[in-house]
């Protein structure tokens, strides 16, 4: 409420009536996540890796509103949707939270289409609302990290080829190598289940199949017969079908062998082998892709290829990163083709269980600064000096204040857990220098500022271990 | 809605329904700042600099939900706070969303206080919400950019004194020159009234001087004199006060004439002293920064130093960057005193004025990438190769994979303003190397991936002008 030009003295905070009031118990509303500074600085760490990579690629950042009108949001509408939003009326307007980074990105595509260049490529990374039951590890407010392509009518199967990529990027960004995109491709699926002549039950089917993981392939089979109503040889044929196998070279070798039966299958091989065929220029190694005929993903609007990220040793966390090709983002608004393909990163769940498990790298600086200055004079200016001179060398530093004795100083600086001291007592500033004290190790050295510089970020630099941990 | 790895088949789109739907049209809300790319690439550089500039100064990055539980946030309550705040139901929980950054900061700190270390030192700079009237240029959904230093019991004037440090560094980081950070003391104002015996009426005063900009010397005066209640000799004493002008040596001797007349007086006098002369040390020139008795901003929590920040060229837009010292910063939820200063950048409006005033620097590069890869082989993966080897330079780099003809893709690169276009025909890939076609000279070169690298990148930093431009 500080900056208010227009209206200088226009105040929400007025503490005059402090004297009277009671004290109202502070909380944060469950389902929402809020850190400490530490924590807080390992999501940063995060999110600086994704907003870097996403941009590497060309994708442009896009900041659409958090509330947007009830209707645009629910075009769809129904379902679980419905139930979940957060709607509210402000005036006469019919207002909800965005639940996703979807829906208004098809908004703002189907708006703002004649200015916009095609392909269009943004990422958004953003807090989405859903008013889910409240349940440990699920989360009412929550960051999406997504990508998009979109075309004009058309789009190359070469956007669908370079997703790995990405994915594979962010992944090692974050410090991983155990990790694994799996791809599939929905015309395959679609064009199988058509030879089979169950094209009219390939939506069931796939939402079927989806549960293999989980449930494995006995109770597939079951669902398949009881509730699809599939004869026990087409249920047989589908489990032989995604129990292929092998790599890459081998699935797609398999794949031949249904090949020539379905236009609809035949471009789905197509399309997959252009996917695969690139991954070597990408730079994607063979171990962390895999082609996997039981990836459908739920939706029903995804039409081409599919993805989805496991961490290989955590099955249980499932996919972190997932995503497909669509043949029409913006139906509900607009009526022109534009297909895309993109993917999304559940942020905040990912976030937490990667603490819950323990597999943020513990080791990784977590202060808001890499020095902290010292004061022990009266006068704090030559203190001062040397804070901005480390800044200005690129360093986060800050200057500490109060007075209190040495030791409380200390204190501070252990509690915050900032790796370098600068003491600034008469002996260092009458010889030009600061005493820089290494809070891990205890060592302290003599150097001026120009060589405290380089003397912390030598430090610093060689403590530049992963983001998160494998174990 | 891609990323759902708790319950992968739960779906919000199907596009199912899609054939006997209508189309709704897309509109984003009136009030809520969407940018198309190009402004959002020169919005994302501001908010580079804030986080970059706040973070060199130690302090910690904070991110609070945007959703709170109403009654925490109305904990004051009444007046206008009521009016615009979006509140609603859900379920049985009474919610609102936030309408500023030092309401939940103050929730935070309390709720927080034994976790944390102090001085708390954080930055924020996230969105808030506020249904104020629709009207051009006011925004219900704007980004705040605030930092703020929380002690617990008591915290130095040197923090004070480092703020108009940070206010400086922003705004030449912005690439201004010609900008003036404001200070004055709230103990000074308060201690002057008490010596005329008018401390019951400060508030009112301060109130009605700080519209001295506005309004002229006359009016103050009628109203200090109508409304106020004041005597002639006595407004005309404020007056004179506030009329005192110079250098900052000459304000602080004037203010001198004044001392030993109110302890308050004095303390604010020492206090204002002590935040001027470490002035140079923190690298702040004299002309950035003047002692300026007519600023008192209005809001009655301040109670030390307080501080606004003018565009020299632009007074019509008003202070850009408010804030100031604070005695009790969560009395509404704990009793512990926790005294701060801070500062708070209303960077929606900021940005909206700078464009709408032509300030913001059309020569920085707004395309989402730095080079546009366009591959003219059949075989994509040469062009791939050198994409990926251009990025692995620190390059943004897009590979244009739609098949179109020539002049379609430079229309393109043109649309999208990429600096480099790099040519990979069969000559080029037969040769190892690419052409690198300057998109604003014509000018193209024959290079290697490794020479293009060095060759974009030093064009690039060559174009590295100021986001504002001061004419």
């Amino acid at each position: 409420m500080r900056n208010e030009f227009l209206i200088p003295n226009f105040s929400f905070l007025t503490f005059e009536r402090k004297v009277t009031m009671d004290i109202i118990k502070p909380r944060t509303l469950s389902g929402f996540m809020e850190l400490l500074p530490g924590k807080q600085a390992q999501f940063e760490r995060m999110l600086s890796i994704l907003r870097d990579t996403y941009s590497s690629y060309g994708f442009a950042a896009l900041d659409t509103p958090v509330i947007e009108d009830a209707q645009i949001l629910l075009a769809k509408g129904g379902g679980e949707t419905e139930k979940q939003i957060y709607r509210f009326q402000k005036g006469d307007s019919d207002l909800a939270l965005r639940f996703d980074l979807t829906v208004p990105l098809a908004k703002y595509v189907a708006l703002h289409c004649n200015e916009l260049a095609f392909p269009f490529r943004r990422y958004q990374i953003s807090k989405v609302y859903r008013g889910e039951r409240a349940q440990r590890g699920r989360f009412r407010e929550f960051y999406q990290a997504d990508i998009d392509i979109i075309g004009d009518g058309k789009l190359d199967i070469l956007n669908e080829a370079e997703i790995p990529a990405i994915i594979y990027k962010v992944f090692r960004g974050f410090g991983l190598n155990r990790f694994q995109i799996r791809v599939n491709n929905r015309k395959i699926l679609t064009g199988f289940y058509a030879m089979l002549d169950l094209a009219e039950k390939s939506g069931d089917i796939m939402r079927t199949v989806d549960k293999l993981d989980k449930i494995g392939p006995e109770k597939v089979k079951a669902i398949l017969l009881d509730d699809c109503g599939l004869t026990d040889a087409q249920a047989d044929e589908i489990l032989r079908f995604i129990a292929i196998r092998g790599t890459n070279a081998d699935v797609l070798a398999a794949l031949e062998g249904y090949a020539c039966r379905s236009e609809l299958f035949d471009l789905g091989l197509e399309e997959l082998k252009a996917v695969t065929q690139n991954l070597s220029a990408f730079g994607v190694p063979e171990e962390n892709f895999a082609v996997d005929l039981t990836i459908a993903r739920g939706l029903d609007y995804y039409t081409g290829t599919v993805y989805e990220t496991t961490l290989l040793d955590h099955p249980e966390i499932g996919s972190v990163c997932s995503g497909g090709r669509y043949d029409n983002l913006a139906g509900y608004y607009i009526d022109r083709a534009l297909p895309g393909v993109g993917i999304s990163i559940g942020l905040t769940r990912l976030f937490y269980v990667l603490d819950e498990q323990g597999l943020l790298n513990p080791e990784l600086p977590t202060a808001p600064c890499d020095a902290l200055v010292l004061p022990m004079t009266a006068d704090a200016a030559p203190s001062i000096a040397v804070a901005e001179a480390l800044r200005s060398s690129g360093l986060k530093v800050q200057l500490y204040g109060e007075q209190k004795k040495f030791k409380q100083k200390m204190a501070y600086a252990d509690k915050i857990g900032v790796p370098f001291a600068i003491l600034m007592g008469e002996d260092e500033i009458s010889a030009g220098k600061c005493a820089v004290k290494n809070m891990r190790t205890g060592e302290q050295v003599l150097l001026t500022p120009a060589e405290a510089a380089d003397h912390i970020k030598a430090a610093l630099s060689a403590n530049n271990g992963p983001i998160i941990l494998e174990k």
